[in-house]
């Protein structure tokens, strides 16, 4: 059994963590934290955990994370920075839902977070945790940076593409749709059911924070910068990202829409939370609801040079937390798919 | 294993009954018949199941259902009244979760379903499937009647009270709420999202299948008729009922609101799918979400006479195919839960 | 033309205000304060009015609303109270959507409202804005307390029946559904798109503000007091209330439905905001929406002696900014339905 | 008085024009016709209605639409173009909402169409009714095409662009996204609220109907035919359009974010129904709810060569009935904003 404690664990990735964990037949919770819920029960917050989470949230102050095999942030940006130093000394290996690790350039941060860096030192060790692109590092690694949730979704989209160097790299475009849950368990006006419900508009075209993650994470598997125009939509549901990934293709005249097939079912074949559709097949946000999975089609309309990728995840299981537990599995050596062959919730 | 049929199935009773039966590691499913969709692959119809469901829809002419060991319907009402005594006479068990076997009055079964019933003579050997009133009657049943959705949330709420004598049986009041799902996965314009949604409505108010079916199971309880005002209602959401119960205590003036917590605890003490919340709850239907999983509170507002009973279920879990699978594993010596610990999903 | 002042118009009785107001003839607002928005154009922060309202916030201290007609409270609790008597020495008439002044018995007030009444002297000349009931006294009020949305959908259902006095006084049940604007536009974690959505649940149920408002209101009619089970449910809706009343039958066993029908019909026959169907009819939450009307259907379940009214109306409008503006015609002179004849917005 | 006939309207689009034009002071409804529901009140299939619309559906084989001034087609497609000839005969001047006379090349209509048009000879005459485009012609038009919903919200966000000739017109994108109302109200199992809420998908990536209509009015405006990928995206709300459009900047490097503010603020400073929001401005479809107005932002991310332009209407109003309204008063010489003046409904 991993002993895991959980740092934060009051808004959704929190709960989303609860609820797979606690039917992970390996895990073991052990701690989980919160400054200002400390004493009350886990259930008392989170009635739906009634009967299968029985811990309390206690006070970070008086709780030894240390002698946990597995420390996961759900936290808001900038705590975890702050205290993953003295964790990883403990011996404990530290899996981070936040954004704290995932940008390699410092400046870059700390322009995009608003804020300094409090464990520079720490980033470079840090391995992104994109399973389907750093499985190996992320074997050994002691800091994962959890993907955010529109660069799993927009990069799981286009990296075959990208890899391949088939399409015009420097005007790639996302436009990419998040249920509501992606803005956390915050109390905001603009996310009050009566704001969001029966509504529907983009938000930050002119910047978001994962912009310059995802532009990383192709840039790496391009081996040189891309463009991309990123814009984030706001839909009335609580789960789901579907991203509409848009690429010209450059790559000879032979290639027909079979051949587009045919690289994204190779390049997946052996990912088991990452299934191609058939050709033609338009996926929608629910058919992977509560479920680790990503599901892609891509389309040539009417044979043109315009490739239209279609990419749909759950923000909250691959986007989040499924997704960090499924780094937990391969860290710790366990089948990948342990405690995450969940089918989705339909309808 | 248990090898096992399902009769429709391409509704939502069907696919959920998929998704838990996929996930039961005693459940084999060897066949599923659909007049309309044979041939087709049930992953097809149902993307959520890609990767875990293999099977396709057959011919139900061509279906020899007689080999399974257990054999669900999941059809609309009157299908399974003319295929049961075939099914019970080549050894296999049969769950129905159409309404065809659950009143034991043939001549009230007609007027409120509108057809003459095929198989009256199986009536009388069908038990009532649910597990928290019939536990030893299901565990030797060839046939169960899988109870409605409203009917189980209603009686799992009232039925301490009804049992325990301690409230006016002639003046019951049940308003229901049911999210949309309840209404199957029929094409009618009254379904449709751009009539259901944002919208809130009573329907059925002059009787509802449903009614004969509660008083039926609160009669036997109480041992004579019992007066019951049933209105139901549509709410905007998918999955989920709430039951908003009114009861008028007759009980000596001594009995407060803590008698009646206390009730409802005793009673449910036992039962692993019953949840009696503490006193001054308000259980919402999320709490219950994908899980079959009744959760009630008791209230007695200012004191007074009336006494509040708030009981949630999914109407698609425990109002359907979970209390099913519930049953099933009743019949064959299973423990009761297996393959029904699914956590619910929030948010 | 009538000058008018609000004070709020912040949250959604207030932009509801404006959007009735704005196209109303005899209207023309002249000022609209807050106190943390002062500066800010009102389309700003309500884009729906860009071009429609060119008003921005005022601050509170340096607006002078004594010089206008009437002026509108679209405020929390507790504020109109504090300015009320200052502006009606202006000679300014006032309208309060807030409940400051819907509570005749300041003990009582005091003791739901959890503060201190600041003018417990207006109370007595306040008058309770419902025009169905005190169309009279209205015209010539200086202060008008706007009633509450569940109080004008409940009570508009069982006034009928409690002035005929056909039904048992002492039982009866309001089970009353709303839409989540009814929660008002605070930034409150219960009513976040994600808690709020795909769920439904009763709250309040040992005590909500607006059962003594609607046992004041029915009592008055009745000439005695009522007594009323009241329970409040949250929708996943943005606007719309159904309230479901339970009535049980006194009068004479000559009493049949079309008795009950006409009763309704009759009272209501010069209403110009109250529509009662069709027997047999179940009005829904968007038949209203964004009008201003009460529809109301009339059942007798089985021909029992519980009768079963359903009321709906859209929150926001008859049960608040439509009313209040429905006052002011009644006060000033006008047309009552001037201003007020918008089109329920279906789908 | 203009006397009206409908067509149709049993749709949603029928439902919206009802709505508009009961309540429009110079309209005069005097006959709806629809074979289905013949005899039928209209109040009683849009209880929104009672008290406003008295009609009942009539047969149309003994309705005489001929004494009609303007007849308007609310029907599927292939409808109008069997019955326009006669009704232009008579004297009647048509609004066909349907798709029949929007495309010009007969053969790329009956292609995506999949019949053959029943009368091309009418198409020549019809002016296709984008006011903001062609409203000298539509002032004189007998028979005016009212656009569809997608191609209002695109064109309107693209024509400053394509007239002004400053972005690369064989390599644009628009990203559509639509509420459900836009697929109508016929009983699709596609189309139920189990199905489309808490969900999100594309759809007819390889082609949609509104592709060629789009790209016919792009093209006349450039006076070349542009290149256009258009993807469509089910939404969980009811009404709305937001088009996400993304265009390449050909124009010289100095014009800067302001320019092309600037280029749109002027092109719609006379249009009554087109709102340029400020620089930086984010439209929500809320912003245009049951309102026949289009508001846009013009967005230039991180100063690249990208345009993104967003672009909202109300599907069902400036998307279909409202422009219809507009359309017509255009024709009768009436002011454009007649009976158009309704703010949105917010929230």
């Amino acid at each position: 059994m991993i002993k895991i404690g959980i740092v934060g664990g009051t808004g959704y990735t929190g709960v989303e963590l609860l609820r797979i964990l606690a039917q992970h037949p390996q895990a073991q919770l052990v701690a989980i934290t919160s400054r200002k819920q400390a004493g009350m029960a886990v259930a008392d917050m989170f009635p739906s955990l009634r009967g299968s989470v029985s811990l309390a949230y206690s006070d970070p102050a008086s709780t030894d994370l240390g002698r946990c095999d597995a420390v996961f942030f759900a936290t808001p940006n900038a705590v975890a920075m702050a205290q993953a130093a003295a964790l990883l000394d403990s011996g404990a290996r530290v899996i981070d839902l936040s954004a704290d690790f995932r940008i390699r350039d410092v400046a870059e941060w700390e322009q995009w977070y608003g804020t300094r860096h409090a464990a520079p030192g720490l980033i470079a060790q840090a391995v992104y945790g994109l399973p389907e692109v750093n499985r190996a590092c992320i074997r050994t690694a002691r800091l994962v940076a959890n993907p955010g949730c529109y660069p799993t979704a927009v990069q799981l989209g286009l990296l075959p593409l990208v890899e391949a160097g088939v399409v015009d790299l420097d005007h790639l475009i996302a436009d990419a749709k998040s249920g509501v849950s992606g803005a956390g368990r915050k109390a905001e006006t603009d996310f009050l059911f009566s704001e969001a419900s029966d509504n529907f508009k983009a938000y930050s075209v002119n910047g978001h924070r994962h912009w310059p993650e995802i532009r990383q994470g192709l840039g790496d598997l391009a081996g040189r910068p891309v463009g991309l125009t990123f814009v984030p939509h706001l839909v009335p549901m609580i789960r789901g990202i579907h991203a509409t990934l848009y690429a010209r293709i450059t790559h000879g005249a032979g290639s027909d829409a079979s051949f587009f097939q045919k690289l994204y079912q190779d390049r997946y074949a052996a990912e088991p939370f990452v299934d191609v559709l058939p050709a033609g097949s338009h996926p929608d946000t629910r058919s992977v609801r509560a479920a680790n999975l990503c599901r892609i089609a891509v389309h040539r309309p009417q044979g043109g040079d315009t490739l239209v990728v279609l990419s749909v995840i759950d923000n909250l299981v691959k986007g989040a937390a499924g997704q960090a537990v499924q780094n937990m599995n391969i860290m710790f050596g366990l089948p990948e798919t342990l405690g995450l062959a969940q089918l989705p919730v339909v309808p």
